[in-house]
């Protein structure tokens, strides 16, 4: 690793402009004097976690520009393939956005909690228990959050490290894609060993036209905690494989967050108290720092990136998404808005379960002459042709228009697109510029994944009793 | 980075030998065995917290072996200066421990928290609380663990993620000495801030002799987190500082957690129940494992070492120490048994402040005609003379003997020994090989620690109403 020395030209691009100084300490001074007031006053978290998501942004915004060259000299660093000149960028940046958060979200812990000590007896031992007694006979915090609401949250703290752990040691150690896959598994542990410990609830509500059959709760046991792992595995997963263009894994991942959110304060705008706004509130504690974060690293990752956001950053956005989703008993919310992400998964398969040749990127290829991308390509050799059942397969795809191949002179395959959505939007709306096939994209997602709320706010009230929103008290 | 291709010789040096699997697989069976033996038996967490340190033990062994060229490969590598041929080894082993552990003590979360879940009524919201006034008002897990600690243990958690990612961060990027000094205050929020949500309590005994000036409780108020906070950075540094020669960093580290558990466990033997025994019993859990990943980085660190630890592990062994001794409310018994690096500490702030010149390395000089290690020194030029007043006091060192000093002809300094203990050990005691100065200081540090329970122990009974040992109550 090399000295402390770095070049005037690193240095430069290293530090910040006069102008973004500028504004990054407006914002931070804005944001501690909210802080400083919410802690006077009644302490009202959601103000507080506000001004804490806007401390989160200038600190990440700063420290992706000083951290660079560091990085680079550590030997995180990649080539942008879809650029005229190919320079060496910072890569891994998400975990200075992961390192950022977790400080924050832990900085962020007394306010829901907060109570006042003055008032708590002096002494050792039992005074936790006491407290806990006069909690629950008084209701004195139940405006806020619950106390108890404690260890949920310190068990999404502790996996979202545990991603960052792994994560980090992922972009360190290139571990191959079926070891990775489960990485997300081990950083779920935490989750579900506090929801065994401290809730334990693993029934779920059966659907209206099935209640006759199934009753109205079926308890899944053990099932329920390998259905959890399963959200966990795929959320983070289904993100990582979404990539290879600029700014797409930090855009989709605010999309996500930004959808999550908007549903969370649907819940908060529901008249008090309803059974659900807790598990919203703590939903949106998690979600709008990762949303600040997620910004400033969009500001440098954005087309012409100047750094890249590694697994880590993929895993990490996943796994605060199945965090709050898990805790916050909305797990089927979450997977509706990750239907872009799925879609593309199993769009993935031919070539992730190897029916298909898989190089070792995929992304769209750039083309020099025209700056624009153009779908990537498998190659088929004469002598390395696919079997008869992956042939047919490709042929449907083809004529489906859900893949483009291209045939010989003899009707042998040349080359076939590679398995991304990426590469479908390309083939279906010619070669684009990076950042056009990007807003594109999202663009999709966030259409589908409004749409994907509304189904699951009308439907809910026609599968189940009531929905958790409330509205279906009238039913 | 390399791909994942590896020569025949660095993979035989990266695999178990028959004799090492074997050994392996019968421990992880027998552990394996325990534990499911625990869970289906009453689910006696401490039998099962052994279990998990002899599973740690194995995994951390077999996969420090495995992971090791991985870790070359990726630039985490050093060179041994103090052996004949300098081979490159891989660096940074520490984070394997810290992650495996962090993965043992999730895991372990069910064991004291354990609690009947068929018997939890089913439902959802409030039922967290239902089960808080249930065990306020029958106490039917007092005898475990009480169910309000899990905050403590899964702060202690976060605590112990956040200096390893910091650790591993510092590892990466070389962090300058006086920044990384700072990275357990960070690492330490999460403990401080649950302590002030959970907990609070910041009042100390006063000693009785001062009794009748300030009371029998002094208020500290936020002084005492400044006072956890310190801990917390005094802890990790002082193992860090005392480092330098194969095994030191992991063997000083053991004896100071074999001391404190050995402390535990004499409060375990006091008559049920007694208020700081399941304080000691946390302490219990969290060290186990710890001593588990520390023995089996130890037989690959000891001397001759084959793999380095990195900043990781200590910063890692320090927060262990920290975070039992501040949730356990015994952190001035952890200051006795860290007197040896204080010492250290205390000896070596001439060069650390700068008023002796500091080289990259005081690690001692390795002769190798000899093949023993001599006390590395500062070399004063002659036009680079120390000032009167730090000439003074290395003179006054000197004639003390806690300092060779060589001087030229004219009187003028031409050496000083670098000041760490390991170089004073070798000025006093002559050229030693590597492993015996580790075994020697080891000793020392074994001998000043026991001495230290002792006096804490009696002491106690003199200075305050009565030890927290529980002998006290005769008095």
């Amino acid at each position: 690793m090399a000295g402390p020395s770095s070049s005037p030209a690193s240095r430069s691009a290293a530090s910040l402009t006069n102008n973004e100084a500028r504004s990054l300490f407006v914002l931070s001074a804005v944001c501690v004097a909210v802080l400083a007031n919410t802690f006077q006053g009644d302490g009202e978290p959601l103000i507080a976690s506000l001004a804490f998501s806007g401390l989160a942004y200038a600190a990440t915004y700063a420290l992706i520009r000083w951290l660079g060259p560091t990085f680079i000299r550590a030997g995180l660093k990649g080539v942008d393939m879809s650029k005229h000149t190919r320079r060496e960028l910072p890569e891994c940046m998400g975990a200075v956005c992961a390192v950022v958060y977790l400080l924050v979200v832990i900085c962020f812990i007394p306010f829901p909690f907060y109570k006042d000590i003055v008032a708590a007896t002096s002494g050792g031992g039992n005074k936790d228990v006491v407290l806990q007694v006069e909690h629950v006979e008084q209701g004195r915090f139940l405006h806020r959050f619950p106390h108890s609401k404690l260890a949920s949250y310190l068990s999404a703290i502790i996996s979202l490290q545990s991603i960052a752990i792994l994560g980090i040691g992922d972009d360190l150690f290139d571990i191959r894609w079926r070891h990775k896959f489960f990485i997300p598994a081990f950083a779920s542990i935490p989750l579900l060993v506090v929801y065994f410990v401290d809730f334990g609830v693993t029934s779920v509500v059966i659907p209206l036209p099935l209640q006759p059959y199934l009753g109205e709760l079926l308890h899944l046991g053990a099932l329920y905690y390998v259905y959890m792992a399963a959200v966990a595995i795929f959320s983070p997963n289904c993100i990582n494989i979404l990539a290879g263009i600029n700014g797409i894994e930090v855009a989709q991942s605010m999309v996500v967050a930004l959808l999550l959110a908007g549903n969370d304060v649907l819940y908060l705008l529901t008249p008090y108290p309803h059974p659900a706004t807790d598990s919203h509130l703590f939903s949106l504690f998690l979600l709008l720092p990762f949303l600040g974060v997620s910004a400033a690293l969009l500001a440098h990752n954005w087309y012409p990136a100047r750094v890249f956001v590694g697994d880590t950053y993929c895993y990490f956005a996943g796994m605060v998404f199945a965090a709050v989703a898990i805790l916050g008993h909305f797990s089927k919310t979450l997977v509706l808005l990750l239907i872009p992400q799925a879609v593309n998964f199993v769009y993935s398969t031919p070539q992730l379960f190897g029916l298909v040749p898989c190089p070792r990127h995929r992304l769209p290829r750039f083309n020099a002459r025209t700056g624009l991308l153009e779908p990537s390509v498998t190659v088929w050799a004469a002598e390395r042709q696919p079997n008869r059942a992956v042939a047919w397969g490709l042929t449907v795809l083809g004529r489906l228009g859900l893949l483009r191949v291209t045939l010989g002179a003899k009707g042998e395959f040349v080359e076939t697109s590679n398995f991304t959505i990426l590469n479908l939007w390309l083939v279906w709306r010619g070669p684009l510029r990076e950042d056009r096939l990007a807003k594109e994209v999202l663009a999709v997602q966030a259409v589908v994944g409004v749409a994907g709320l509304v189904v699951r706010h009308r439907l809910a009230l026609v599968l189940f009793r009531e929905d958790n929103w409330g509205v279906g008290d009238v039913l």
